[in-house]
């Protein structure tokens, strides 16, 4: 779809009919979350991709009790890294090597600069700006899943304690911000299908300067 | 350009031939940052969108000293609210009640559940939230810009607190988030051109659960 019409088209689901949304298309959108933008290119978080009934179920139960995370085919959680620290810079550092077949030593000067303006923040400020990175994929995500046809729910209001224990992300390194729900609407039971879009209009939102 | 292709086609271009963007193509990038999706579907921010080159040229100046802000087209930025009340929330449900010709008292329980939400946070809950909502209008921007064939270069790493002086934001309510520079790469002068794109790879970014 292009573009703009896919953007009119979409809108948040609130029911969907548990259509299974076929694997090429879960591909592209994964695939276009994995090239979306990030600053300084780091992609700070990880994308757990569930479409387990029964762990979709427990998510249900224990840390979002909204009906797409069972009604949907496919519930991304977006989790950003819980620390940032060298080792995964040197990584980074490591991956543009291996990819652009340059010498590490090379982007030493570069990798420094990465450092000294990513290791002098606080935890906190680290923490922030991560969840703030996976929002850009977030949001590439959204537009992928509409150009796809496919409906794509955001989630932000869940218990993301009870969410991280069920997926043992604090093992793996991780902590969620968002959940993705991909899947179908249900037109049927859901009155915003068929509900006018509404946005700021444009007169509003951009200010001309 | 379709969507994969445009992702893998575009990255943050380093310098820019200073060739304006038409403005058929400028407002394709400003309606997809509109139909952006944001969370209840306040989109709690606003887009400056800057072509004039004295502007332009003071932002470079006292904020923010990237060539791309002279060598770019058009450089947005995106400014979250400062402030988040009850106000602004009525406004939004007008909105939505004059764009579903609905009556405002039938939206009175929706307006109670967001209020009870929002303005139970604390100001910085809030300020936090808004900027991240902003990321995912600064993604679908991203997007819609490769998909214009448009280069679109994201930054963070400015002096705000200048930008918003220059820019008179405090005045307007707003607080300067992000900037995106909208422009033509020069693949002569920028050697990030040619380079290929790193991206984590899929198995590692993506985790099956």
């Amino acid at each position: 779809m292009e573009l703009i019409d896919a953007l009119n088209w979409r809108y948040a689901a609130k029911k969907m009919t548990g259509e299974r949304v076929p694997d090429e298309k879960i591909n592209t959108i994964l695939e276009a979350i994995r090239l979306s933008a990030s600053s300084i290119g780091l992609q700070p978080y990880n994308v757990i991709v569930i479409d387990n009934p029964e762990l979709k179920g427990l998510i249900h139960e224990k840390a979002c009790p909204q009906p797409q995370i069972v009604e949907g085919s496919h519930v991304l959680v977006f989790a950003a890294w819980t620390t940032l620290e060298e080792k995964q810079i040197d990584d980074y550092i490591q991956l543009i090597a291996d990819t652009r077949h340059q010498d590490p030593e090379k982007l030493a000067p570069f990798a420094t600069s990465i450092k000294g303006n990513i290791l002098n923040r606080t935890p906190e400020q680290n923490a922030d700006w991560m969840a703030r990175q996976s929002y850009i994929a977030l949001g590439t995500g959204l537009v992928a899943a509409a150009t796809e046809g496919v409906d794509a729910t955001p989630m932000e209001g869940f218990n993301n304690a009870a969410l991280d224990d069920v997926l043992g992300l604090p093992a793996k390194g991780l902590r969620s911000v968002s959940i993705l729900v991909l899947g179908y609407r249900d037109t049927e039971r859901d009155f915003l299908a068929s509900a006018p879009k509404v946005r700021r209009p444009a007169e509003e939102l951009f200010i001309a300067a």
